[in-house]
């Protein structure tokens, strides 16, 4: 069974990949496109968000589609494999396998959505992202994150991930001040496009920081909301 | 099983900060970005309505997830503990328990909006909305979700709630005139922040009354729809 | 059985009523708040979608939410009460009852969206939709409105029908030139305001034979491409 | 079964021309409307995904609705009728007929949009799209389009097919530089518009090539990341 890991970490690099690419794309045709910032950030939220839950849908049989370290770390650290277990848990090997195919992923899905909009690859980000209440915002929207992963798991629910992490993506991208990376790989594969969505490699130890310090929170609320034992089947609603 | 309550309500509390906070948040960000109001409002509309269905599908069977004093109030007027029931009804006591914990949330989930946004809390809303007018839309606004949420309670259909009661929101925020609060306590948080989503508190009565008057309306028209019990599963299109 | 007819004919009121409120309502936000006709429309195309969709889940049951003459009319005219079954099949006199409920609903809706807003209600719209070419982009929308409905009534799937035919009329919106009212009620209540989702009594005439006209075509082709008869269980997708 | 071969070519005639008539008249209406690109896009964005997704769920039992000449041949390469098998699997010379249809319905949907909003039918777009960065692009939408319905395929969802493909139109139109064309019939039928969504008949070579080069693509990528075999029930999500 351990024989398939090389698999899962392809799913993982091609996964996070293309999760960039459609994040750096959309946001690259957003700000060709309209002056309007509101109507970028709308056409780039949208896109992001429809990205990310189909891939959790297509990968989540094959890796668990985690695309996100701290998804793999707040896994592995309650000992579940989210948000669906398809083989056994992550050993620690397998962490470190997951989060290096998931930065080496983030890293070539921006030079593709480089290289899609004929953009010379490889510039850094000049996008400062640094003001303390940024760092408060990419703490809540990575608290959210988990909480909500963990809590469909704690429910039962947990089929329901594609849906509910894109529509959450999506509305976390406007209800927090930092854009909402939430997502420690994403965040560096960002620093490598000077655009809309970039951000600058100075702000990257601030924003992976907050993203930690988030899943921490997000995993201690689900334990304090939902008990550390799923609610049993009565308590459900049906479907 | 009165045990659980403290962990309802605190359920109820954190529900209504992170609807509250989504609600203000995202009407602050999108003034920031979109000079046009138009989409200013599509952009909190969209991610005030995704907030609000997750919240109610990962809290349901915790607290049945009312973030409402008008929800809480019409359950426990009709018996029922909506919009799903994982114990039993709720006595007085527990409506009174609910409404604090969702005013209370309600005023953190502001104030921590604010601190995302970086701007110092505490400061009171300028905006009057106290046109007649406004309060004939904010009374339709609350009976229709009302309604919806007994009507899908009559028809068996309670499990759809988070995705009806999303899409309800999206929609009322446009076609009523007042922004569709529909939610006192949601109203009262609202107060706190002087900027889009925003209420002053010389308007917070006449827009509580219309949300307790159209909450009434709508449990009557459903009682006339549904006639008081529910249909029989012949009567129910197959899923 | 045929004493329920008067709640049927309730539940058709009120939900037309309803529809063409949101219709209108969110036309007459979308205009105060956007000088984007684009966003104007974008708007309102989502909210009534939205309206349309929660109104069919509801309604359904008590009445099959026809909430449209031309929706009654293909029903009775093909012997069955779409989108769902709830009852016996309608009768001549219950077709008369149905479009009368509608015809008093959509013109209540109206009034009541202008009082929402504060206009004095009852002035004529005095937007002409009279060109041929928009005649065409009626008839298209009728006609594949009815061929939607029939078609997942024949291939089993008519419990699909809140979501697909929201989706149909906020993309038919778009893709026709004649804004998709698909609808006589409806339109007869448009006639009723005099904004951005009125239409001028004198076009009523042309805008009502185009979608008699298209839902016979859809009928027609409904008839042409499942064959009269619904396909075997064995050709559906598992779901 | 066979004999049923015209009454497929039937539906993938009407729902080729039903969904080049949503590309072309979305954009002819959205350009009309808004001066922001970024909105006009948004909209036709959107009701270009909504009328592909219903069109899929409704002629799926019927043909399979490729309504794409990719989609067909990946289908007959693979020896599966996707994205559902309502029958046996395809022959040469049903590929062809499939082929020549969607082609024939392309040129009639883009006619009947012009006439929808009463433009002379037969113009043919000057839009050239021939950058070398937009061919990647198209190869990277394609390759995604294919990966997704075969991957869906694989990990037994393919009754997902209507929403996934549809969701992704939607993101791809963002996220590549060549607005996701991925269709080789909607292509030519988009050479007979010239407006928004139109493609000079000067550009069609490429495009047509880089869709066929990111079938191929998408088709290995697939078999790499699902191995060649449908994973086993107990690694699949619980619904």
């Amino acid at each position: 069974m351990e024989g398939t890991l090389p698999r899962r970490a392809v799913a993982e690099f091609v996964g996070t990949a293309a999760l960039v690419a459609v994040i750096v794309g959309s946001g690259l045709q957003a700000s060709g496109l309209s002056e309007d910032t509101g109507v970028r950030l709308l056409a780039n939220s949208l896109a992001s968000a429809i990205g990310l839950g189909l891939l959790i849908a297509l990968f989540s049989p094959v890796s668990g589609a985690h695309l996100n370290p701290v998804v793999t770390l707040s896994a592995w650290w309650t000992g579940r494999h989210a948000p669906t277990r398809p083989g056994p848990g992550l050993t620690g090997r397998g962490v470190a396998l997951y989060i290096a195919a998931q930065l080496a992923g983030a890293v070539a899905g921006a030079l593709l959505a480089e290289a899609m909009f004929g953009r010379p690859p490889g510039a850094w980000s000049t996008q400062l992202r640094s003001d303390g209440h940024l760092l408060i915002g990419e703490t809540v929207a990575t608290a959210g994150l988990v909480l909500l992963i963990q809590g469909l798991d704690r429910i039962g629910r947990a089929a329901l991930a594609p849906l509910a992490v894109a529509a959450y993506i999506a509305a976390a991208i406007w209800f927090t001040s930092s854009g909402s990376f939430a997502n420690p790989a994403a965040t560096v594969g960002r620093s490598l496009t000077d655009s809309f969505t970039g951000i600058a490699p100075a702000s990257l130890p601030g924003f992976i920081a907050a993203q930690l310090l988030g899943g921490l929170l997000g995993a201690c609320l689900a334990a304090l909301l939902y008990g550390g034992r799923p609610p049993t089947a009565s308590r459900l609603p049906q479907r």
